[in-house]
Parts: structure tokens; sequence; C-alpha cells
């Protein structure tokens, strides 16, 4: 390959050349969603990212075993181990088992997560099913003397650890700062500074999420899940840890900490944080209060939506923005993507149809190049879809005669769009590909057909009745040179 | 309700009027799959038929708590705790973690379970995922001296138990039999005698699925699963528990002891199995390596098979017979099942369609009242499919003039209909209901429109053009007095 892979990579904060430690094998770990409510858009930017950089991985031959996690139990309403657990709080407000509330959000982010062309995980473990591996690292923590038993529960003793590494590399936090900064909160006198974090919560005796262990019965803290899983399924050190930006601090940093007081080496090599959805500038978040879920953009059903957006609108949305910029929610900009994406499919629908000529006068392998360019430059996904648009405008060139290209050209054209739209961006879901075969199709074709043999007998009444008909539920016929040619019409 | 809801106790070989220990709430515990390849025709029977009672009992009001596990640990090739996990032996076949076998094959069956229409369960918890459970169980077994430790293994101490209960209640076996027809296997000297079973099961150096215990690193037995997280999210007592009529010996006795070990009760007031899917007479199962796999059966791809059978065929043919009889696979049948369900959706599409009467000359809600009795009498589906089928019989004649129903009857026959065919049996997915709204059915009314209209001038060339185009992608148009009725052709 001409160019190698770069990942901006936050612990160095620099491009770096993507060097896994054990090729062909990478180890992924991504933190997943926090089981309580519908996944909104917010949500949907990190799978949808670190789907791109599974299926670009794959693409290159890399046999990726990604870990993306469900939490289900321990992150806490707020982020300084105070407040009810977010799935206990659910459940009791709605008088279910917690486990009830876990299936049921679990399921429907599924189901989601399929509508987006988001591919499953190798592997998806729960926080409630990892307590004994948890337990385990909190174990060793406290061996290396980085942890402290208070009350029944672990707290992670962050300035101990500071004194030894540095706390904060992730983040670009300096403890000293954290100090000066941090609020004492009510019934945090348990631990020994502000700023420490649980690894182990003692249950309040109404609390019903609750296991047996060394120091209380309880339940683990919010960060630890991550580094236990981690290190479970992808060994002490692996490849890629990814997440939101907003999980930097303190999720990660507090990860990187766990595990080099339990294990003295670093969890990931390569740190990749997408940026966060913004509305009028301000983060889109539950706890915002200003999220939009996604069942609600695909049914239109929310006071801040215009009309509905399909699940690939929201995924060419997300693409259509490097994952490391900011991305502004707006009906407008929603509204764009699904011209686009329109464009881009109507276009890839045409290239079967396309006439090949003797000659070409396009270079397919250079935009083949420059697409690859754009993803080992990390993984640039608006730049690959500017590089399709470029050949949207060849396609309706050729369509219209003002270019050529010879067959084989065609092909890889075809093929261009398939890999690159189609395996890469997941833009094209397999069932689109079989449905373009589907009754809706051959219904079409008859009534096209039987368009042109009126058209043919000068029996323009019956000719125009059918274009009507067809206007009226949306599909406009356009007779080109190359026969007639329809497309579904935007609104 | 005129007549209670009667089910066939398997513990007290009677049908027993059914009645809640705390309702309106029904706890149901279902065995789940071992997910270490594709399901079957065998693992889609006990789906459908506790989907059945699941939709049935919440369409009677009450609140159902159902809980169907994954079994991703522990179950041995062996039955006699012999040999190795079946998962573990298919991650070293693949060179793959055993988890990415239990995510790998997990997704593909609810993939299945969703094609087939079978709700999602309340709570789907994992083996894996309840070490603690497990072994806090044991210990209470332990402590009752109905187990023993032996090499870093636990075993059910059965002679014991059976000295103060009766090991042998559920299945009717009696353990002096047992005794006497057990064969000694090799590397079983751990155990007292052959037919105690692992509570827990020290690991042998190469086997990487492996927990800390007080007892040894190892891994629970496979029996213990289902008692520790069916107490965990239902109680020590629950209402009803379920799974194919093969788990009865000696998986669902094992786990009746285990509870009376621990906990000095019966795990469920009811015991529910479904019958055995046959191959020519014969058990269709994994181990047996005559099964064919649901996704098989959707493509055809099996030498089996003389053609693909839809989910909803699978799903017909299933509910087509009642639970507790075999049901003996064949070509035949599924293709009698896949006629069958094509006539029931026939009618049901023409309900919409049939004109009003002054008068009845038919009895809907006696019909209604005939498909509760036959519910409520063992959730005897075959016959409410037969009730269903009187009901076709009836929209025929209406439609052929020869019955009349009301308006307001034909509005109770759609309920019908839509409640017993839809919502109890599943037989009508909420996708064909929107679908018929779809696209291919306005290009459909299109053309239908354009031939009244070619025939209406007498242009029968036209008219006939139009069907024959359709007869040739398989729509078959017939003209009746009430217009003009379309069905897809059967093959």
């Amino acid at each position: 390959m001409e160019h190698p892979l770069l990942v901006y990579n936050t612990l160095t904060r620099s491009k770096q050349v993507f060097e896994p430690l054990n090729p062909p094998h990478v180890g992924m770990y991504v933190c997943g969603p926090t089981v309580y409510g519908d996944a909104h858009l917010g949500h949907a930017r990190p799978a949808i990212t670190f789907d791109l950089i599974f299926r670009y991985l794959k693409h290159l031959g890399y046999k990726v075993r990604y870990v993306r996690n469900i939490t289900d139990v321990g992150h806490l309403e707020d982020d300084a181990d105070e407040g009810e657990d977010k799935i206990a709080k659910k459940a009791r407000l709605e008088q279910v088992e917690p486990m009830e509330v876990v299936q049921y959000f679990t399921d429907r982010y599924h189901s989601n997560m399929q509508q987006l062309n988001v591919l499953s995980p190798s592997i998806e473990p729960r926080a409630s099913g990892h307590i004994i591996e948890q337990a385990g690292m909190i174990d060793d923590i406290l061996k290396s003397g980085m942890a402290y038993v208070s009350n029944g529960s672990v707290y992670f003793d962050v300035e101990k650890y500071n004194q030894q590494y540095h706390y904060g590399k992730l983040s670009g936090r300096v403890l000293e700062d954290l100090m000066s900064n941090t609020r004492t909160l009510e019934g945090q006198d348990e631990k020994r500074n502000p700023f420490d974090f649980a690894l182990w919560k003692k249950a309040q005796p109404e609390h019903i999420m609750r296991w047996p262990s060394r120091w209380s019965d309880g339940f683990p803290g919010w960060h630890l899940e991550c580094s236990a899983m981690s290190a479970r399924y992808l060994g002490n050190t692996f490849d890629i840890h990814g997440g939101g930006m907003d999980l930097l601090f303190p999720h990660h940093e507090s990860e990187i900490a766990q595990s080099m007081a339990a294990h003295g080496s670093e969890p990931a090599k390569y740190w990749l944080h997408n940026n966060m959805i913004t509305i009028n500038g301000q983060k889109m978040g539950k706890s915002l209060g200003n999220f939009i879920t996604l069942n609600d953009f695909f049914s239109g059903d929310h006071t801040s939506l215009t009309q509905a957006y399909s699940p690939m609108t929201i995924r060419f949305f997300i693409l259509q923005a490097h994952y490391r910029s900011t991305l502004d929610f707006s009906n407008e900009a929603l509204q764009a993507a699904e011209k686009g994406l329109d464009r881009l499919l109507t276009a890839w629908n045409k290239i079967p149809r396309l006439k090949p000529s003797k000659q070409s006068t396009l270079e397919v392998e250079d935009l083949e190049k420059k697409c690859y360019a754009a993803l080992n430059d990390d993984f640039n996904s608006p730049m690959v879809i500017a590089h399709l648009f470029e050949a949207v405008r060849w396609i309706n060139a050729i369509n219209d005669g003002k270019e050529q290209l010879t067959a084989n050209h065609l092909e890889l054209l075809q093929g261009l769009f398939n890999r690159f739209a189609g395996e890469i961006l997941g833009l094209i879901p397999a069932e689109t590909a079989d449905s373009a075969e589907g009754l809706s199709d051959k219904l079409l074709e008859i009534l096209i057909s039987l368009r042109q043999q009126a058209r043919a007998s000068k029996n323009f009444a019956a000719s125009d009745l059918i274009r009507d008909s067809l206007k009226n539920i949306g599909i406009l016929l356009r007779d080109t040179k190359n026969g007639v040619e329809w497309e579904i019409e935007e609104d």
C-alpha cells in the first residue's frame, strides 16, 4: 500500500502509523451504552465511527476482535460516585427488576444498531456478568497499594498513584488543578480525596443490584468494568481503545490508572475519540435533557424535527463529518444529508445501465487511490464521500454521453462504489442490493413497458395516465436517449 | 371468563387450573439454547411453544416476567459430566475466544427468533454472567449436606438427597433402577456414585473458561445455572418452568433437587414440556447429527429439503400440532403448512373488502368463545387454527354471497383474526400489516385500474397483456363480482 494507515492517538496528541502489537490480529475495545434509556444521536456517533474503523481494518486484512460493552450496573447519576445507579433508578420508577430494564433497552439498542447498519461487535460483555473479574482487579490494585478500603467500599488513591505515574496523561489535566477545583460533596467523607474514585461501592440496604465480596455486599465502580473486561478479552495491553470524547475524563483517564496500578502496563497503544454532536453548540446528552432519540429521528415524532429521517440518512450525516470534528444537528443539515445520500444511491443504481465505450476519458484507478489515501489519513470519511461524489458526476456525465469508460473501467467503478460506499462506509445495506430485484421493480418494469407500447401506438392519453399515476405515488419517469429512467421523488 | 385456564403439569401428570402464586404477576423460566451452533428446528419448537404461552398469558392480563437463559458455559459434550465444554470445543476448533463463539451464535439465534416472530423474553441471563450466584447456591447445598467436595470439584449427592426427598419425582424415574443401569465411566472416580452430578468442575489446565472459587479454578455444572438464575430473577419458587421434554431428565430433575437442597422448596409450581420434533420417528438433535438448521429451512439449501420454507411457514407448522404431541418433519407436511398459512392470510386480506349485510347468518361470537376455550385447554393451538379455518370458509362464503354478516359482525371477525392469528399465535408479523400499504400494493393498484379501464373500453388485447405480464411474475388476477382480486401464485 502506498500510504500507511495513520491514526490520531489522543495519548500522544499526534497522528501515528498504525502498527498493531500482534499482527494480523487487532484488539479494539469501545465503550458501549449504559442501557437505561433509548439510544440517541449522541450514541449513534461512536457506534458508527468505530463501525467504520472495524470495517476498514477488516478490509485491510486484519483479524479484528472488537469488544463493545453493555454497562448494566455501576453507572451512578453523579460522576463523583454519588447518586443512584442509573439502571436501578429506572427500574424503581418502572417497578420492574433492573435486568428487565437492561434487557428492554439492550434489545432496542441492538435494533437501532441494525437499522444503522452497524455490525455486531465480536464480543459484547456486560458489566454485571464480570463481577469476579472486577473483584480480581481490585485485589491487584489493593496489592499495589494504590487503593484503600473505607467503610466497605474501595477507592482508588489518585494522589498516591500520581506520585509514581501521571494521572492526567490522557486528558492533559493536572492533578494540582483538579485538587483545587474539586468541590467537597456531602457523604464523600469515606474518600481521602474528593477526586478519588470508587472501585467497589457498598450497597445501601434498598439497593437490589448487589453481589457479595471480600469488602461488602455491593457493586463495582463504573470505570472498573471497562478495565476488567478489556483485559479479560483482549489482554492487559491491546491495540485500540475507543469512545466518545466525553469519556476522556474521568472514565478513560481512570482506566489507564487502574491498568497501570493492577498490571504495571498501559491498557491500550492507541486511544481514539470521536467528537460530540451538538445542538446549537451544546453537547447532546441524556443528562442535559436536549437529546433526540434515534427512534424519534426514524419516526419524525419530536418537536425539534420537521420530518422523519431514515437510519441511512443519519449514518450518512455522521460519516459526512470527520469523527474528530464536532457535528451540529439541524434539520437543514439532515435534509442536505438525505439529498446527498439519495444522489449517491441514484448514481450507484445507474452504473449497471451505463453503456461501455472503447476508450476511457476518466481515471478510475486514480479515484480508488484517493479513497484509500483518505481512509489511511485517520479514517477521513468526508473525504471519501467527496471522492464518491466526483464519481457521481462522472456517472451522470457518462450517462449524458459527455464522458466515456470502457467495460473494464465501468466494472472497476462499480467495484469502487460497492467497496467504499458499501463494504467500508456501510451506506448500502445488503437488503437494498437484494430489493433492487424485488417485486416493486418488476411491477414498475411492467408499467414502464406498457407506457412505451402506448407511446409507440400514439396512445398518449394512456401513456400520460401511467406517468401521472406513478407521479401520484412519488415515482418520477424521465425519458432520456438511453431509455426511460425513474427515481423516487424528493420531498 | 367461562373456562379457567388449564395447563398440563408434568409434575402431577394432570391438567390443573392455572393459579399463579402472586397474581397478576407470573414468573416463567424456560431453558434457552447452548450457543455453539446454529439453531435448528428442534430449537424452534420450545421457543415458539413458550412464545405462545407468553403471548396468551399477557393477553389474559397477567404481568409476565419471562426469563429465558443463554447457556454459554458448563454444558459438556457428555451428560455424565465428562467430555469437553461444547463452546470451548467449538472455540478451539475455530481458533477464537469462546466468547466470540457465544456472541456469534447468540446474534444468529436472536435473528432467527425475530424471523420466527418470537418475542424477546423479559430477561435473557447468561450462565457465565452468574458465576457468583451459582457459587452461592453451591454453598447452600453444601451446608445442607447434600453435596461433597472431591478433588476441587463439587458433586451433588443424589443418594443422600433421595433419603430425604424424591429424586425422580418429575421424570418418574426410580433411583434404584438408575443405580443398576448406570455405567461406571472412566475418570469418574471423583464421584461417590456415577449418577451424582457436578455443581462445580475443577478446570483442566488447558480449559480457558474458568473462574476462581473456594474449591478450585473452574466452572459451574450445567444443571446449576438454571437453578441459580431462575431464583435470582423469579425468586425461590415461581409459577412456570418450561423446556423441551428431552430436558426432563436429568436437567430438570436435578434442578428440583438443587432447589430443594438449597432452599427447602420446589422451584416451580407448574412444569410444562414441549414434545420433540422427529425425522422418520427419531428425535432431531445436534448430537444425533440429523438436524436441519432454521437457516437451512429459510434458504432451502439442505439435501433433505425439496424447497425453501419461510419462517412463518415453520411457525405455522409447529403451532398446527399441540405442543405435547410429537411432530414429524417431512417436506409434505411443511408444504401443507405453507398452503394452509397462505389460505389463512389470503382470507384475512379479504375481510376489509367484504360487503356488510343487514343481517348475520353466522355466529361470530360463538367462534370467539371456541377459540378461547381451545387456548384455555392447555394452549391448544391446533384447535384454534381449526376454528380460524372455519372463519376462512365463512369469509369465502360471504365473498360468494352465500352467507352474510353485518358491519358490526365483520368488525368482530376482523378483530378475532387480528387477536388469535396475529397477537396470540403470532402468525401476522407487524411488517406484513404495514407492507399491505407498501409500494408494491400501490403499483399493483395502478395496474389493476389500467386493466379495468382497458376492459371498459373493450381493449381486450391491453387488458390481457396486463394480466399475462402479472402472471409472469407470479401474481394471479381473478375477476369476481366484487371486483378484481389478486393473489401470489403458489408453486
